[in-house]
């Protein structure tokens, strides 16, 4: 259970006064979450997520809010966040950071198709094209920075195999950043689960929460090691064909980019690989539950470093 | 059949590709609607409306688009334009402005309840008080100068009592303007078949292309003339004391405002009587099978003169 901070029905009708949203008709709990407290609520106008921001640096909400506002009005389905009274996008509730979003129809899939990854390449390739007419500026809070403060964290709980893979990985990183790829705003974490599908189109793109600004094919690299994988982490090559031609239909990739895929891909799998590490090792009260495992990523990152992961489309 | 300009499949999915709405999928004439050329467009992405605009003036459209995706950012259901990779709301498309605005779920009501009066008291306060941090200005494009302008286009075609009621009711106008009514953006024409009821809740408000700037009152006393009347244009007690109640609820009325009230209702019969004259003997081409019976809105005025409107509530 994800619910850090409670809210009661009574307090969040006060706090919706401050909105033009109708009245409150429910509250309801979200269990799913790890970073933020979420909540359905639903008003005599509509259905909306009540976030309240756990842990995220406040400085970087405003980049989150306002990419969301950004490709809504680009016609991408992601939650639209709602402005109060005083046209703000980002308030406070039970002494946390809090807003509102719209809610997005349909529900995460475990076991795409190939047709499903169509739909998500499409969209992925047209949330790069809308973000770059978006001024907003953050690092991506999870990139080469963070590998390196995290790893020295985590390399105390890993055998001796797992430590040299990944300081040989972070090592080859560094010297391949590839800066000369096109880049923008990136969702940086578009898992089956931040994906909501109504039929057989997509109803939402959800959790921006992990979005900053990095190379789009960081963004096709993390999509793809977990929407065209089979459970032991291998491509699926059907599902990869699939959402990669998609995305190059939508965005064509650049020759840079057909250069840097192999690296990209293991970029992707090296940044979950730590971050599960990080959340497996050193979890934070109320976690555990969520804790995914650190080894799936780690067979990816050794699959990917063996290659055969086919080459981008031209 | 109100669709002016025709385009093609072929012309569309050239045009879509300036946006990030995945390719085209349908397209379909709307045939009602005057002022404008309306399509439903499906895209790989989702449902919108295309619009042509068609003899609105184009410096006024930034403020109707604006305006729309002002209160949608507020929660409001009303079209959201979408924006283009350059970001821009208004683009072009066969020759004419044109715009492509998010597609509402639900359908128009011909026989509404005192609960949906409620419904369309409440999101009509909202809207006002949303419209409240939106910035631009427009005013009332059917406000007391179209008034005064277009009463002697459509006198010659009056008889005598009805040219008398004309002149009287202006100079009454005339001479109470109110102008220190709460005002600010209003939608001024928010009939019957311009809300969307997605099962007992509003799915969307559409159609904004009269709006403008004028007392908030006015549109009260426009959407009350409408919706809580009976076929002859009497005031219906139960539809308008819940349309009222629930406006009062979310917006309080004020005592400028109750003491403005049965002038205001004359207004707002006043403004569809003139226009219905107007589209009734001095019709547009491909217009006629749309002109309303302007003798329904002379009926609410004698009406609305004779008074028994009953108060605002306080």
């Amino acid at each position: 259970m994800s619910v850090y901070t409670k809210i009661s029905e009574a307090q969040l009708a006060e706090w919706l006064k401050a909105y033009s949203v109708g009245t409150l008709v429910e509250l309801k709990g979200i269990a799913t979450g790890i970073e933020n407290t979420n909540y359905f609520v639903t008003t005599s106008h509509g259905r909306y997520v009540l976030t309240l921001f756990e842990r995220l640096p406040a400085q970087d909400l405003p980049f989150y809010l306002n990419l969301m506002a950004h490709l809504a009005r680009h016609g991408i389905p992601c939650p639209s966040p709602i402005a109060d009274r005083t046209n703000q996008l980002l308030s406070a509730l039970g002494g946390k950071p809090a807003a509102l979003v719209s809610r997005l129809p349909g529900t995460a899939l475990t076991e795409p198709s190939p047709a499903h990854c169509v739909e998500v390449g499409s969209i992925l390739a047209d949330m790069h094209v809308a973000g770059q007419s978006y001024g907003g500026t953050l690092e991506n809070p999870r990139g080469p920075k963070w590998w390196r403060a995290t790893a020295p964290l985590v390399s105390p709980f890993l055998d001796e195999h797992a430590r040299q893979l990944l300081g040989s990985e972070l090592e080859f990183q560094s010297r391949h950043r590839c800066e000369d790829l096109p880049r923008g705003p990136v969702h940086a974490d578009l898992f089956r689960d931040n994906v909501l599908f109504d039929g057989a189109r997509i109803g939402g793109v959800i959790d921006f929460y992990f979005a900053g600004v990095d190379a789009w094919l960081f963004d096709v690299a993390v999509t793809l090691n977990d929407w065209c994988v089979d459970a032991d982490g291998a491509i699926d090559r059907a599902r990869a064909d699939a959402f990669l031609r998609a995305y190059h239909a939508a965005r064509p990739f650049t020759a840079v980019e057909r250069g840097a895929w192999p690296v990209m891909l293991r970029a992707a799998a090296l940044r979950f690989w730590l971050s599960r590490l990080y959340d497996f090792h050193l979890p934070r009260p109320g976690e555990l539950v969520h804790a995914h495992d650190p080894d799936h990523f780690r067979r990816i990152l050794e699959l990917r470093i063996r290659g055969a992961a086919g080459p981008l489309p031209a």
